[in-house]
This record gives C-alpha cells, structure tokens and sequence, in this order.
C-alpha cells in the first residue's frame, strides 16, 4: 500500500474513527486502524467489538492495498503536523508503515490486516432517514437519564422505537425518566423497539454534533447502522428487554404547576448548595402560587428560597433529587417548565411550555 | 456581628482567601473563614495552618463582630446569587449565620471564632516591593521545575535570594534547573535564600496574575508574606537547605546550538509522539548545521525530524527527556532558543535569545 493525502482530510477520517478505540486493549490489533487503499480513496475503519466506525476520504493511491496500523498513535502524529502538510503513507521493506512529511519521518508497526475483525451487518429490517438536527434533539434530549448501573444492563442506553406515527426514544435509570419524539420517517413504520448503547450513543453524537446533513439509519434485530456522508457507524445493540415504560408516566396528575424555567434552575441551584452530596434532596412547598425550596442538612445548615409560581391547586410538599431537577431544567427550551403533580410518593410529569414532543418523569424523594 | 455586602465584592474577597481551604480537613474549623466586621470593613482570613490568607472588604457594618463560617459553602451560595444582589450576613438567635440575599435565605453553623488560628508573623528582616508583573515572570519561569518528590521537600519550592544585585529565582527538580533573575529592588540586599512552598507559589500566582500592582514582599527566617491591595498571604518557608545548585549550572559548555525555538518545540512535540510513556526519551544528533531529532521505540516504532540550525561544532549526540525539553521551550520568549553543550553526558544549558535574565539546566539521558 502507497497514498499520499493531505492532513486535514486525514486528521478528519482519523479522527472520526479513532474514537472508537479503546486507550486498553487486551486484543492488540483493537488498538489498530485498518487502512484499505482503492482507487482514487483510503477507507479507515476502527472497533471495539461492539462499534464499528467506518469513513472513507480521497487520496491519491500509489499502490492499493490494507494495512492496519496504530490507530491513536497514528492520530497523534496527523494531528500535530503542520496544517496544509502533505501526508505519505507506505508499506517499507520491512513490513512496517512509513510515514513521512516534510521533513518528519514516522515508521510504526503494523499487525496483519486479515486478523482485523470485520463486523458482520445484515437483515437490516427498517431503514430510514433524519435530519441530523432531528437525530441530535432525541438524544440530547434523553441521554442524560441513561442508567449507569452496570447490571441493569438495559436501562444502559436509549430504547428507540415507533409509537403512534412518531419515532420515539427514551431513557431511564428508574429514578427519571426522559421521552422525546420526532416525525416518524419514512421507512420506521412499525420499527421494534432497540436499546442503542451509551457508548454507540456518545459516538453518533460526536460525528453529528453540528451537521445539517441527513442520517441514514439502518436497523436489524441486532445491529444499528448510522451512515453519514461516507462515515458509517455500526453498532450492536443491547439484548435486553426494555421495562414497560409507559406504566410510569403520570397520566392524570391533577396539579399543575408553572414556572419561568430559568429563574427555578438558578433557585434550586443556589438552595441545593447545601444539600447532603449523597442524596441531593430538597422539597418544594406549594402553596397559594407559591413555590418555597427548601434544604435542611443537620450537616451543613439551612437553605430556603420563594418564588412566584402559577399554581392554585392544594397545598403540596415534595422532595426531588437536586440534581435530577436541573438536569431536566437543562433541557427545556421554551420560558417556561410545567410540573404536573399529584402525591408526595407520586412522580412528577414535567413538560416543557414550547416543545409538546418530550416530557420527563422524576420520582420523588421522601423529604 | 450583622453586615450588608454588595454580592460581587463578597465572592472577590471570598475568592482570594477560599482557596486556601483544604477540601477535607481533619480539624473543622479549618474548614471555615473567619471574619470580622469593624467600621466599614469586613476582613475575611482563611488558613491551612501553612499558608494564611486575608482581606478586607467595604461593607456596611450594622454591628460589628466575629464569626468563622464554612468557607466553600459561603463562597458556592454568593457564587450563585445574582450579580447586584446586597447580601445580609448576620448571627440569629440560634447562634448560626443568617444569610440573605432577595428571596433566598440561609443558615450555617458557626464555630466559635477564638478557636481560629491565628499564624503569627514578627521579625520580618527584609522589605521590599515588586512590580505583579516582575513577580509572575519570576515564578513562571522556574515552577515548572519544582520537585513533585515529597521526600526531596527541600526542593518543593522555589529557592529566592539575593545574589550580585539581583533577585534571584531557582527551582529544580535534580533532573533540571530554572533560574530567574530581576533587578534588585530597594530592601531586598543581603536576602538570604528562602525556599517558598509550591501551594504558596500557586496561590500568589493566582493573586496577583493580570494584575499591574505592586507587591510588597516581607521575609523573616520562617515566614513570607505578600500584600496586594487589601489583600495579604502570609506563609510558612520551608525549613530545609537548597543545594548548592550553582554547581549544576554549566559555565563553559563549549558547543554552541542556535535554533528557531517554535519550530524545535513543533519537531519535538512530533517526534515524541511515540517515546516511552516513562523515560520520554529523545536524542538529538547535531552536525553542520543539522539537528536529527529520534526516538526508537521497540514498541511503538521510530520517529525522525530534521532542522536547519546554527551548528558548527563537531558532532554530537545527546538525549533528553522530550517533556522537559517541552517545557523549557514554553518560557522561551524570544524567537530563538540557544543550547550550550559539551559530552553526551553533561548537562546543557538553554538560553533565552532575548531573555539574558533566565537559564535553564537539562541533564541528559542516555540513549
């Protein structure tokens, strides 16, 4: 194999793939970039196994060919070239890859290329398209309430499926939940549900993170793909089955409650200052379109803030993590947050005043 | 003790003397600032039993007073107000601190003031005042060089004195040098050598960085102290010898090297990219006019950039530890760094072009 590429186009392939790599790898050839040299184009794929990233760039081909290379090590040396830098990459006489630009000379060492594991994707079974931006919100708006409990397994990722004309995912660690929708796409009707990992969902964020393009997703029993221009990201996904979320969303709680959204983050920030760092808890006193928050630590001492809320509903106490409320703040776009409560042991339904396409659900704390 | 505050000038204050705290302590009043309120001021101290930090704030005194209150706590609560909020800060009849600030409200636990210890300062020998800026050059050229062995605590500081007309800064860590001189400043003859601790270089740092004011600077046999403004950091030396490090420096290293500094950190950066994590190792070849930068590592292969520099010494080969060579190129400011050399196993000397007032000492490594 021969090619001389530019860096940036380079470092852009690279780097989309390399990210895959894990920094341990009891596998050798895990660390490695399979690098296949065709035509006028280099295609770079990396894996852990479980991911698959794929991207192809141009490059002037001397000799056509595949090497698998060290793929972090390989980033660093692209990264730190100088812009504009020419890049030549060739098989040397002693089987190791040759590096070379301007005056800096590279020689790494290569594992064979028919030992890289190829991930096998088939049957795909839906296949559909989204805008980017589209893609972008259902997980943005979801994520944040994956589970991290390694042993249940799968509530580690993003339950994804079509429900009622929309494509719809979800995430919950059973002590939030999150829902977001979008337009059902051509192509999803009647897609099962999929459990799409953490870390297959930090990936896809990563390569369309400020994309406007559209996203092909292909999805089979077992596999997701994600093809963006000539980027492809294949990913197992979770076997597992997911809890029967809709059992937990409020659907008749009567008390409502309203509130500028910004102006209740930066009070339950402030209040939660002194809450106990193990348990975050603080209570909401409704009363009379009164909201007081409320922390008592025998630790650290007392924290208590009024606000002017819409809520003319029974006197109500509840107590929530801190940390579970701000994340939700975090993710309402529109002036205002809309609580829908009930008991003091009820969850709590919280919409967002501009986007009817997402809700969440935060089980409260006994205060 | 009850006093009103503007928000901004309490989390300034606040800020300065805070960061002393030690996250966890084991005495609890550690833990916490003392502040007294007199006349129209609050002055706020804050102690790791080391390092001492106070100052004085304009505050409108309702009643004067002292109070020691949690110092993380109260500064994360103002942080969090709102810019322009007055805060009211005031003992209730629980003997806790009241805070209040718009609609939020506070309490914290207080800890009787006369348990805060108070770092007794007498016998200040010499004083002198330093521009900030004079100040900040001499600390940042030499910290990075400050041992991280606990063991060497000798070498955990940078060793300042007096010397031939000049104020003098070392730091080393035995495998290189930094030294930095300014001019002597009135008050500052015969200043016999001090070694100020690293957490006190960090925090004078962090006090006087962007800062156009003078500093004036107070040393006794065990004590340092810097005021700034209202502000003043008081510190223990630390009580050990510096060794006789003039005896490390080279002073007739025969090989000259002049090259373009940003060019030869680049190269370095670049072909260090595949060093051994641990030694760093990168060896320099020099001959007419060339410099061959090379790493050879069994495992992740060889590396090679060469540079057109001024060489016209007889050939050598000399290695270093990249990072140190990394970090001395950092504090070069002037176009060109120069190398004095001798034998692969001497150590170099680096030169500013246009800083005669700076040195910095590498020992090689054999490669």
């Amino acid at each position: 194999m021969k090619l001389s590429i530019e860096r940036s186009a380079l470092m852009k392939a690279l780097g989309h793939v390399q990210n895959v790599v894990e920094r341990r790898n009891t596998i050798p050839i895990l660390s490695n970039v399979l690098m296949s040299a065709e035509g006028d184009k280099v295609n770079m794929v990396a894996t852990d196994l479980d991911i698959e990233m794929s991207e192809s760039t141009e490059a002037e081909v001397g000799q056509p060919g595949q090497i698998t290379a060290p793929a972090h090590t390989l980033y660093d040396i692209v990264r730190k070239l100088s812009d504009g830098a020419q890049v030549v990459l060739q098989i040397n006489s002693d089987d190791r890859l040759d590096v070379d630009a301007g005056r800096a000379h590279f020689t790494l060492p290569l594992l064979p290329s028919g030992d890289f594991p190829k991930m096998t994707a088939e049957g795909f079974t839906h296949e559909f398209v989204l805008p980017a931006k589209a893609l972008l919100r259902l997980i943005d708006k979801t994520k944040f309430a994956i589970s991290t409990e390694e042993t249940r397994y799968y509530l580690n990722g993003i339950y994804m499926h079509a429900n009622a004309g929309k494509l719809r995912c979800v995430a919950t660690d059973g002590h939030r939940l999150a829902l977001a929708e979008a337009e059902l796409p051509s192509g999803a009707d009647g897609l099962p549900g999929v459990i799409i990992p953490r870390k297959t969902v930090a990936e896809i964020r990563r390569l369309i993170d400020g994309s406007d393009a559209d996203i092909a997703v292909s999805v089979s029993e077992a596999k997701i793909r994600f093809t963006t221009g000539s980027a492809v990201l294949t990913s197992k996904l979770i076997d597992g089955t997911f809890p029967d979320y809709e059992r937990v969303i409020p659907k008749n709680n009567p008390k409502e409650l309203t509130i500028d959204n910004k102006v209740f983050a930066d009070a339950v920030d402030r209040v939660s200052t002194i809450s106990a760092e193990k348990s975050r808890s603080i209570k909401m006193g409704l009363a009379d379109d009164n909201l007081a928050l409320t922390v008592n630590n025998p630790e650290s001492g007392h924290a208590r803030e009024e606000l002017r809320v819409d809520y003319t509903e029974e006197a109500l106490e509840i107590g929530f993590n801190a940390k579970y409320l701000l994340d939700v703040t975090t993710q309402i776009e529109g002036r205002d947050a809309t609580f829908f409560l009930d008991s003091p042991a009820s969850p709590a339904l919280v919409k967002d005043s501009e986007d009817p396409d997402a809700l969440f659900v935060l089980m409260p704390l006994r205060v």
